[in-house]
């Protein structure tokens, strides 16, 4: 088989990770040590920027300029909502035609993942040879077939070193603590506050999932009851926690605003957490109750990194250039575990990994709906890593003198 | 003369911050060095452990283990909101005088202060020799004298962080963000966003500060510039910002609920940023408006910490201890900025610091009120230190092919 020579296009889609410039450097850099690669390019604002001609060349980019990207959080490529149609598609495989791309890279989630099937599809219809893989990440971690997904490793490790905090703020001056965390439909990230958990009586006391529907009564009984055990209560709520009809309820806030996917704004409001806690305000269990909303920095933080997540992300982009450029082939590239803790990456094709998405199995929730399992701090624990040292004192109690 | 021979007793007060441990150990692990230290004593939950003899022997606690207490985020000795008036007082004086403890060391704020002052004076007015040190502490950088407080720095990098991030996320999928960040009467925390800007175009490009007023008009006027400027518009809020007569327009979210000094919940809620986002939706300058409220997370968030802040507040604490044990002083540890960046330590009295609080100069402000000056960044960028890295990628645009 002659080698496909051409260029390389890559581009970002849907919210920034921590880590997603690590696989898109994956994706330069060894794209770069083929010789049939004629050039690299980057579009700007993901598919936006590859309809609109918006786009740079990362041939010239330096190695090291490149490598400092990579442990840059959010798209350094920047990203885009859109979410292609047929047409769409057609005007992005258009254009690759036109400036002699031959693979294309495109790091995203399940929308992503469908837009490379639906562009790959086309090429082939047209008998133009066009390698199409799905470089994927999501905070969510909510993609199909792969067993975690680049991306969650950091935002798990971020929400567990926020809990991690939150509980020993909480702890040393007592009321309830409810913080809000992003995730969709997948609980998967809120999950992951347990992981800030080393004492036994260390909150987050109670989890709250989209996986599981909750009720102003339950969440309420639940709360006191952690509140009489513990005498103070952290709680961890997904944003996309549903009610009995299977609402999200933080859509009541958010004025429906729907983005161009459909999805319901559920993120940038304090609302959720503001109503969960006037419930809690309600019991008069106590009066300091504080509510916070993780929000962006869950996703962009400078500065939190899980050390397994990005090693993988930069692995999940070079391995995009290897199946692409020297095995010819389209597809999603994915994660298996093979041991506690080795990995190793195949390619699934794009159909498989398009357009749904998926949940917490029922073996990482626990009966009661309001925590996990040690099922899921099993799967949990490496994706995230190491997180920093903490303790409490260890110290004898002085005897009373005057209060005998 | 004699050798003041007694036990040490430490404990620390009002919100925490990520180095207040360090202090503490300060404390600890210098007092038991001197010979004529018997005992050294921790109160749990401040004060109110104080009169309540719940205290732990702190002499019993091994190095080691000190040692990672010193780096764990929040109060390892567990705080309290309580503010003593001079009958609490009396009894944490008698307190102290039935244990034996000769030497009182207090973590804190203002009001930490003001209970040393008072304390102080109520063991001379009774002949019974106790030292009282006040420890400085806060997030706020609020305390008269001292250059700068310790826990400020660290809370100041995790804004800039926070912030650094906000605005690469941003600037990958456009639109108006807000983070409201804490800070009831005086700005240095949110000025601290300034610090997480590189590019001549990052964000934060408005910041608003407790020290200047704002109204609807000059808000929405102030982003409508910015976001033709630039295309998007990142906002730092303080939560303590006020309107044209002066009050705090958090406060009315709130309830009105004030703690035990009599100050206005301002924390704990999103609906600050949630108001202000409502009115950058009023203009329709975009669909994409966010509001992010920073939270707990600022001053108790797990692995983030200023080399120089840490360093600091292990200082003052190790400075306290021979302030008093060696020399026999009362007084508040301050900190003088000697050259950039070197500090020295010095003793203020105790009536210097205790009650009234500082608010950022005139000259940290710029004179639309909307921002902050090169002073400011001057002043700030030793103490919240050094900044992960990140960067933008530098590639030559690629000529259009289609759309010429």
């Amino acid at each position: 088989m002659a080698k496909l020579e051409g260029k390389v296009l890559v581009a970002q889609g849907g919210g920034p990770t921590a880590v997603i410039n690590q696989s898109v450097a994956g994706v330069i850099l060894e794209s770069r040590k083929f010789g049939q690669v004629t050039r690299v390019y980057g579009a700007l604002h993901g598919v936006n920027g590859i309809i609109n001609e918006n786009m740079v060349d990362l041939t010239e980019a330096t190695t090291s300029s490149i490598e400092t990207v990579a442990v840059t959080p959010s798209s350094g490529l920047l990203s885009t909502r859109d979410k292609p149609d047929e047409a769409y598609c057609k005007n992005i495989f258009e254009v690759c035609k036109a400036h002699g791309i031959r693979y294309f890279f495109y790091c995203g989630g399940n929308d992503s993942a469908d837009t490379c099937r639906i562009v790959n599809q086309q090429a082939m219809d047209n008998s133009y040879e066009l390698r199409v893989i799905h470089v994927p990440k999501t905070i969510d971690n909510d993609l199909k077939v792969t067993d975690h997904c680049p991306g969650y490793g950091s935002a798990a490790k971020f929400v567990a070193q926020a809990f991690a905090g939150a509980n020993l703020d909480n702890r040393a001056i007592p009321g309830v603590y409810i913080g809000v965390v992003m995730g969709r439909h997948a609980g998967f990230l809120t999950a992951a506050a347990a992981l800030g958990r080393k004492y036994p009586d260390d909150g987050p006391h109670l989890i709250y999932l989209p996986e599981r529907a909750i009720t102003k009564e339950k969440f309420v009984g639940d709360v006191k009851h952690a509140f009489e055990q513990y005498g103070r209560c952290v709680i961890a709520v997904s944003e996309g926690i549903v009610d009995d009809k299977g609402e999200a309820i933080a859509s009541q806030f958010t004025g429906g605003e729907k983005d161009s996917h459909g999805n319901v704004q559920l993120s940038g409001t304090g609302a959720l957490g503001d109503l969960l806690a006037s419930w809690v305000k309600e019991t008069k269990l106590t009066k300091r109750v504080r509510a916070d909303t993780l929000g962006y920095l869950q996703r962009s933080f400078l500065g939190c990194v899980s050390e397994t997540d990005q090693v993988e992300a930069r692995a999940v982009g070079e391995k995009a250039a290897h199946y692409a450029i020297r095995h010819d082939l389209d597809g999603s590239v994915a994660i298996k575990r093979v041991a506690d803790y080795v990995v190793s990456y195949y390619l699934t094709p794009l159909e498989t990994v398009a357009r749904y998405s998926t949940e917490m199995p029922d073996a990482f929730i626990n009966e009661a709906g309001n925590g996990v399992t040690e099922d899921f701090l099993k799967y949990a624990r490496p994706l995230a890593g190491v997180l920093p040292a903490w303790q409490r004192f260890d110290a004898p109690t002085v005897e009373k003198v005057m209060n005998k």
